[in-house]
């Protein structure tokens, strides 16, 4: 981080912000942006917490759109980010910044860091470091976030600890950015994800296992069954792991549902916006039978609807098996358009 | 760092790496890729230890050439970040990788990657996680290195410890890869900076402020006075601090000093290129007059040149004042060239 030049901008916005945010961004962190590493203090971490890491990058073109409103994307770089801490049941404790930028156009900047500290501010995950890059005309914009987040030892939520058994569930209402997506007026909806971390620091301890949705649900299921799979069979139980969806349960988002009763859309295309779409920061989740009422009683108290979707069953060959209500299979159409991967990156 | 696809490649390539390597990149962490987030043991941090994190970010066309050799490409990325660590006197816990990647080139990137993980190795840094984005054909590859370190609380190396009267020091021989750049043949030699990890963990105790000299000598002992002249100027000992320093004692790496000695280059531009240029990875650091002698010792067993470059002063204001050895200035063309700023990103 030693570069001349670098972060300017950012101590400058800093500067300019309420005294409020100043001490927020500041105080708690002995030593933050302007020296060649940020130090975090070791009151950051509790004596029975470990740390977390995960970091995102973000690509103009690729991720967002050249004219994206940069206050979502400035909310959108960080709550990515804040989405996989949420998935482990970590607590955040701070984030770097890395970004390459065309030039210094000092008003989209200003309301990119507006939308990133604002959430900054909302979650406690202050800046404490970061590296800034200029670039020539043509090329891409790029912002790379890391979170570091806390997690008492022993109690993340991992991705390999579904059990048969197990019911499958998912918080929040899907298919909204998917739907948006194929609507060129509603793009603007992407941009404002609101990461979990609330309900994942509930699940500790409840919840076998955890992952966020944004590549969307069928494929990320599929990585819980995939990780968990492989230890169910080291411990002889199964040679694989299926799970056994509820397709009428899958939550639909208020866009998508009030398309679906004016007619405008489809029931079976909005389901499967909801399990083949990206950008949803949702969380999924396992957990025993048993623990159902204890799940349900979260919903009030976090004011998100948190729904059953499926089960898990032991099998030969992994599965994501769809059916309606009454337990019959899903038309084979339907099913074949679910099974599409999500967001791939290659 | 929940993508399909994600890190598919990196995971190919450590179970096609020796039983050594696997070892020492996925036993000793719980969880690494893979997961959403990835988990640093409580054991990777000392009771008496605090987290140090530094993120830096290379951009093609900007910080490295199209026809790099991937491998010292690798090297780069995860040395710029360690020179960081070992400005802050820190000890390397972990890594993190953002790629933002044209297509998949296996043995661009299996180069890259060997690159990568032999420095890893040898720093005892493994990678624990990261982000991989596929881009179009005509954009930018972009590499996002954080990495984790640890420090004893108290104890880093930070920018605003310099006191008055001070010795100023810097290790290693510099002007290297200014010289290399300007004759294009050489540019190859860019591409392999030693972290000094040891000799950062060596200076804590001893060192009163250090600082890696990444974007060149002159700019970056002005980001050291920079910084302690503020602290300083609270405690009411001096308005500002200056750097007195001794022109021919600026230590000349091996090439300069050859091309000076065979008259192809003149001294004072070989002082100029150490002084101004960047992409160096040497430390400079400040420390009492009395802890010379430990300095000096600290040169043979970690096999690297220590030279004592200058003294620091109080001042009205900041300057860097360059003098011959009988405590003459330098010409005023040499100095008003040695202002010139480091390598700045804007």
């Amino acid at each position: 981080m030693a570069r001349v030049g670098e972060f300017n901008f950012i101590d400058q916005f800093l500067k300019t912000q309420s005294a409020q945010a100043q001490s927020f961004h500041r105080q708690p962190y002995a030593l933050g942006i302007g020296d060649d590493a940020a130090l975090i203090p070791p009151s950051a971490l509790g004596p029975d917490e470990q740390l977390a890491v995960s970091t995102d990058m973000l690509i103009e073109g690729r991720h967002y759109v050249v004219d994206v409103d940069p206050r979502s994307l400035g909310h959108k770089a960080l709550a990515v980010n804040l989405s996989d801490l949420a998935a482990m049941g970590a607590r955040p404790v701070g984030c770097t910044l890395a970004a390459a930028l065309r030039s210094i156009d000092e008003a989209w900047l200003r309301e990119f860091l507006e939308g990133f500290f604002e959430l900054s501010r909302d979650f406690q995950c202050p800046l404490i470091g970061g590296d800034t890059t200029g670039l020539s005309a043509g090329a891409s914009q790029v912002f790379s976030v890391t979170v570091l987040g806390a997690v008492p030892v022993g109690q993340a939520l991992r991705r390999d600890g579904v059990r048969i058994g197990d019911d499958l569930w998912v918080s929040g209402m899907l298919g909204g950015p998917a739907y948006a997506l194929s609507q060129a007026s509603q793009q603007e909806k992407l941009n404002w994800p609101a990461p979990r971390l609330a309900l994942g620091a509930q699940l500790r301890g409840i919840a076998t296992a955890a992952i966020d949705v944004s590549d969307g649900l069928g494929s990320e299921i599929g990585h819980l069954l995939t990780a968990s799979g492989a230890v169910c069979a080291a411990r002889g139980e199964s040679g694989a792991l299926s799970a056994v969806m509820n397709w009428e349960a899958i939550p639909l988002s208020r866009d998508v549902q009030r398309a679906v009763d004016a007619q405008a859309l489809d029931v079976n295309d909005a389901r499967i916006f909801a399990v083949t779409g990206g950008d949803e920061y949702e969380l999924a989740f396992t957990a025993p039978v048993q623990r159902r009422e204890e799940i349900r009683g979260l919903m009030q108290p976090l004011g998100l609807e948190l729904t059953r979707i499926g089960s898990i069953q032991g099998s030969n060959s992994q599965q994501i098996v769809w059916q309606t209500a009454d337990g019959s299979a899903i038309d084979r159409a339907t099913e074949a358009r679910c099974q599409q991967p999500g967001f791939t990156h290659f």
